[in-house]
């Protein structure tokens, strides 16, 4: 009665593989292609799975009725359907209402919207809200439709707009302290691979990666749609949200660009030196900027009557890269090296912040004789393979260890690589030097 | 009865009309050419005429004689007026002590001074609390004058050193709040165009434009002799001084040169933000520079008893352009143009500070659903009209609406200009979703 | 019976002198050189001695048994002294056990190390708190020797490691205040010149400079080996560290490099501000570095359960001048011009310490009347002589005489000399318009 043993999603080709059969459902701020990436998702993590029926408030929003479309198409006279839901979900505006017409171009023209500048590609658009219906095109096919202004067009979006749910998923790992750690992905883009598969297959294998271990924080990751998907969450835990100590938003993390951290909302919370420092000491090209209130989900955790502190991991922001909210967002843009490279960050901003503890020397008069136990000073001779950075996170870890600096500012402070700081903190401890206490 | 209607002085060639008509009075620490210096802004704005007796105490100092001059020469010995007080009042050296003598040359040398490498120039030179005489000429005059040694002059100097006023000037706007805003300019030089006449008008005009609209603050211009003037309005609103919240000098405005802008002791009140915010959307060059405990009359203001947020407003600092203190300080000098972006500036400071309100959202916990009030979001479709940095002025007074932040410093964070923040909190304001409180 | 009058230490000759004289002696962590050398010093400064018995415990140290040498070779099958400490002391590793013992080269030259990239020089190598034996030779002494793998030697070591004392000394100049100033010196080093004859010796010439004069603070120079002597003398005043307002460690002082000063573990502290202040204006050439835990015993003196305030200064740092740690830093690498210019720093130092003061103006509400009083503001006629920086040295005075400022301050912030803002200080005061209270 086993189910038959999924492959690793925590390997830069199982994230891949995954977000490749994520691709096709058709996924937008609620309907069942949510609840299937959900489930999906749920094979590898446990995942709470919570519908919030529409109609409900969420502090100034109320979930909207549930969208789902069977078909669509722009059929021309002889039957045959020029732009075609079954080719791309994308040819359906999100949250178009249901329509079956017969139209004239001149009549259909202003339903349809495409890309004058890259012709072959088809535009993501919404309407969320609205009571509208409308197609996007490749330009190519724009044209050709625009050649006959008087032809008429079978026009068909077979969908429905009732009420149902908004649906977001919850992975919560409990650890040793019920001070959590905040993840979230946004899961309501359709066919798109970067935006936002890849933060979604990332964030499941940062899970997946974390559930076999020992842990500190307790860890929560959602997978909701952006906005409401958030909001429903602030709103299921409004009376629980100062056990958020850290909190980071994956976006777009699979495109070749370097990677990208956006600062939370108060620019230097623990969350945005450990990110930063990671990154820093990563090897690898990055940047970081400062917090501004557009973007995705952090703009709703970091509103002013949450202002919790929480960044956002991502490789090239968003409308700076072409493809961005269009067909050309597909699989082919995003590359198994680069989901690998970004879940290795998220690993190890988890392994800084699993890890950080304020130090204090139990020896704090003057330095303690290391050379009497073994440990050396750095103009002492060295065991062998020790490095110089390892001898002075020695010493560095020895004098800031007053109880008022952590492993990461100690890193920080000494320039060096939050590592070799806390292996130095290791070996201080096992010699009875320094205690180490929770943050 | 009425007086025949005075053409507006808040225009470029108003305030240089003014200057004009007020450049021939012969201004000094005291006497009548303040006095009719002050009685001609009256004609303008309601204008409060201080008296400040002669042997008053002023803190560490006392109020000198009254100074008036009815003529002065120097006449060769064919009665010719070689140098006379009535081309031009920057022939006395303000204070002199009257003086009417016959003196050779060699006598009468040590008593004047010129500036050989500006020959055609008056230098402007004072003997305040001096007992002493002297005159200032052009170098040709000098020159002319020092070929023949033995020649003898009549020196007259028909002057009044008696006991008579200070007197100062001081237009009070009141505004809904007991809160001040201070304005000062010197008042106490003779015909010299651009010190300060320049900033005497550009203050009427000022006052004028304020004082046609509702105000906030409590407007008090004061129009007064440096140094002592500015001891005497403190002296006089001594236990008042801390309804002082921002206060500016102005000086040198109407030279061509960039705006310049001094900060407070402090270095970052709200004035320094303010004025700062203004030049560097203002489009126009400027520069801003540290405070130092000279200058004009920031220095009293700023004095450690009183510590006001007092600023200066000014273009090329003193004594960084060459006519700086001489009779080329004129007319020519000063340009329209320059008065009026001057003035310009100072409106806009004001617009800054009566508009700045602390932000108080009504919808803190998560964005408010912007679309379904009309307002919307970055990345939503805009109303016609709307550029983008309007709608990200929205997102960032929403963002930064706890209470802790005013309208200028989410400019200033948002790197935005203030009006751009103002229209945002006051559509917001409409929509109930912000409460605008007093800074 | 008076002892013959030592020519001044405190010149450029006098030091360098002075350091020819001690650079002989053969001082270690403990024994005889050390006690030579502390009463050499005691001719010229009041000196106490101190000896900690061996075996003492210190923190988390303990005092080792004292080591003397009284001879060491390396014997050729004829009796030639190939390797002889009669030529330098520097042959033998400090603190090798005795030894005395026929061995072939290829059992001795596991025992001697040399430089190959600098074949004429002698390293100093040490084996404190190990048990073990050694020779440094010249790289031609090694490669000699290294051709003929069977000879034998002769190989003594004639030395004593028994209970003795840990020696330092320790010169204390009272002043009018209990607060101190720490000054130390290790005096560790055998027979090198620069590191740290230079520091002793301008130590010994700043503290008879001191000695001469009156003095506010206290001030304590420590003489003592690096490491454990400065926690013998931490461990000694333990209960009366509170004391210690300002600090320095004196070290390579001699070679012609730059100035460097590294800042204490604060980092803004005082001495960091007086030093740096100093050196700005000192018109020579000079770097400063940030605080790191190792270095030379301000790692001691900013031990967490210490943190006082002390800072280094030094010329080039170790390790950054080839000679370091070898023979080649001898009395040739020392300048008597360096040794002038550090001493003058020193003193320097000195004088802003002392002299620092918080002002409180008398006469705080608007500018005092100067003129009245002889005393001139910048755009007057100033007395001759004066010049511009004393003029407005004594405005910044004025306008930061508010009872949160110091003359270090008003100085650093006005960028003018500290003495600059001292003088404007004193005539201030002289005219009771200022009075300076203790920092």
């Amino acid at each position: 009665m086993d189910s038959i043993a999924l492959p690793s999603v925590a390997t830069a080709s199982g994230m891949f593989d995954l977000a490749s059969r994520l691709f096709p459902l058709h996924r937008s701020l609620t309907g069942e292609g949510v609840r299937r990436t959900l489930h999906m998702l749920a094979d590898y993590i446990p995942l709470e799975i919570h519908d919030v029926p529409s109609g409900t408030r969420l502090f100034d929003w109320q979930v909207p009725d549930e969208w789902n479309v069977r078909d669509a198409c722009i059929a021309d006279e002889r039957g045959r359907r020029v732009v075609d839901y079954q080719q791309s979900n994308l040819h359906v505006v999100a949250y178009s209402r249901p329509v079956r017409r017969r139209l004239s171009w001149s009549e259909l023209r202003p339903h349809v919207c495409s890309l004058p500048e890259h012709p072959d590609w088809i535009p993501y658009r919404t309407a969320y809200f609205e009571d509208r219906w409308g197609f996007c095109l490749t330009h190519r096919q724009f044209q050709e439709l625009d050649q006959w202004p008087d032809a008429e067009y079978d026009v068909l979006i077979d969908a429905t707009r009732e009420p149902g749910s908004l649906t977001y998923g919850e992975c919560v790992l409990p650890g040793r302290r019920e001070e959590q750690v905040l993840v979230s992905a946004h899961v309501c883009h359709p066919s798109l691979a970067n935006d936002n598969l890849s933060a979604v297959v990332v964030a499941t294998a940062w899970a997946c990666w974390l559930a076999e271990r020992p842990r500190e924080y307790t860890y929560r990751f959602v997978f909701a749609p952006a906005t409401l998907g958030a909001l429903a969450w602030l709103h299921a835990n409004r009376s629980a949200l100062h056990r958020v100590r850290h909190g980071l938003v994956l976006a777009l993390l699979g495109d070749a660009g370097p990677l990208t951290y956006k600062r939370t909302r108060r620019g230097n919370a623990a969350i945005d030196r450990a990110a930063q420092h990671v990154l820093r000491h990563a090897g690898t090209a990055w940047q970081s900027r400062s917090f501004t209130p557009w973007g995705y989900d952090e703009r709703q955790f970091a509103s002013p009557g949450f202002d919790l502190p929480v960044g956002c991991l991502m490789r090239t922001p968003p409308g700076e890269y072409p493809q961005y909210h269009t067909s050309a967002d597909n699989l082919q843009l995003i590359k198994p090296d680069s989901l690998g490279e970004s879940l290795d960050i998220c690993r190890r901003i988890t392994q800084v912040l699993e890890a950080d503890r304020v130090c204090v020397s139990r020896c704090p008069y003057g330095e303690p004789h290391l050379a009497g136990r073994g440990l050396h000073a750095v103009h002492g001779q060295s065991p062998a393979g020790e490095s110089l950075a390892q001898r002075q996170a020695l010493l560095w870890t020895l004098n800031l260890a007053d109880g008022q600096h952590t492993m990461l500012e100690i890193a920080e402070r000494a320039e060096l690589p939050f590592d070799d700081v806390r292996q130095a903190a290791e070996r201080l401890g096992a010699h009875e030097l320094l205690e180490m206490l929770p943050v």
